[in-house]
């Protein structure tokens, strides 16, 4: 099987025109198969407020009602999205850039409401893997960012550490696949207050050790959960690390295998 | 040679929600090989004013500059393309939403100042006829919007007529390739005054005619002189009337030939 690496940058690289820069000259060089996956940052929250459509939130939780929506689809979708391509094409990486409506990419059902109507936020249902995979055999170079649809004409928002992952899993079919997970630190910590303290290798036991210790708490946990699920269902391994954790020089980040 | 079929339709359209989903159930149904390319509509100038963002004119003209752009990334690229893309995929359509950016598709030069800036406009270069192939063999169908970029990292606002003539121009080297404009009108009219009036067939010596006549004038003379530039450089047939010119219940428009 060829290889295939699924990178997932977050809103803090999206909002930082230096950092984005210096990811996209990375991700440019990185040679093989790759998708990149973006999260969209604080630029539709600004957006939003400026076209007078106030943030709702439920316990802590952001709702995306119609209104909203369409500045998600506006900012990741167009902004957003858009520059990124058009960036990498100057580094001479053909990037295509798609939401999930795109060749139908990634069908989601919008999440039921139960105590909370999320709004139009979609739950991933179906990847259409073998359609991804017609543009990277044609040599381009997908770019992601985090909106769905319903495959009835509805756009909806959802997650990007999911889109990530459940694109990584449906493309493990044909490809050796890993997900890299840039973010701000270097890596799962073993002391928060220590920037160096990488864990380099977590498996399975080694994941268990970590939590009866107390050393993976809170945030982290869900997120290396999640990891695990998506090597559970085919993916080779998961990487965390910072914009540079892909180049050679750099192999001070997590690897996550089973 | 296959047929290919590039479809241009206007502000107009994009921005009635009924006009839209009657001419996407129509273009859903139209078989063979198709290219979508849109408009924007006032939604951009709507939103840029919401934003305070003034809309500057100079003769009669409009500037794009960056604030300008931005908005019009958001709404072309994100809010409009996304939206025709996941309708499209409700009624079938394997849609495809794309810039100029995306695969390197569209290039263009940014319009060089002469006595007005334009801004961020961009003239069409050079389309890459076999990247966009790939798209068509893979059974997408690519949902154009009006932007550009130069290679270098920029986007580009480009008028969408010219768009769907040079796509149409390049993709005709490797296919039987028609243009239907869909606008508000029947087709060339005989007589302004009656909308039934359809010049239903004009050639290169019936065009020098109905210019003597006066019968065509003002805006319609550019946009009939981009036709002819079409023929010329290799598309088959140009159409132009309104939005269900391309079923077979109607023939009632304007074919337009060398």
């Amino acid at each position: 099987m060829e290889k295939l690496s699924i990178i997932k940058i977050g809103g803090n690289i999206i909002e930082d025109e230096t950092s984005l820069n210096n990811f996209l000259k990375l991700f440019s060089k990185l040679k093989g198969n790759k998708i990149l996956v973006h999260g969209g940052g604080k630029k539709a929250t600004f957006i939003a407020s400026k076209l007078g459509i106030e943030s709702k939130m439920i316990n802590g939780r952001r709702i995306t009602d119609a209104k909203t929506l369409e500045v998600i689809t506006m900012v990741y979708g167009g902004l957003v999205n858009k520059n990124v391509v058009a960036k990498l094409q100057a580094l001479q990486t053909n990037a295509i850039g798609l939401t999930g409506a795109d060749i139908n990419s990634i069908q989601s059902n919008k999440r039921p409401v139960k105590e909370v109507d999320f709004g139009f936020v979609g739950d991933v249902k179906k990847v259409a893997n073998h359609s991804i995979d017609k543009l990277i055999k044609a040599d381009f170079t997908p770019v992601f960012c985090a909106i769905t649809h319903d495959g009835d004409g509805q756009l909806l928002n959802t997650n990007a550490d999911t889109i990530a992952s459940t694109i990584a899993v449906a493309m493990s079919k044909i490809y050796n696949t890993s997900i890299y997970y840039c973010f701000e630190l270097n890596g799962v910590l073993e002391d928060f207050n220590d920037k160096t303290s990488v864990i380099q290798q977590i498996n399975t036991e080694k994941y268990q050790n970590l939590l009866a210790k107390n050393i993976i708490t809170d945030g982290m946990i869900p997120k290396i959960d999640n990891c695990f699920d998506a090597l559970h269902n085919g993916v080779q391994k998961v990487h965390i690390g910072n914009i540079a954790m892909f180049t050679k020089e750099n192999t001070n980040f997590t690897t996550i295998t089973l």
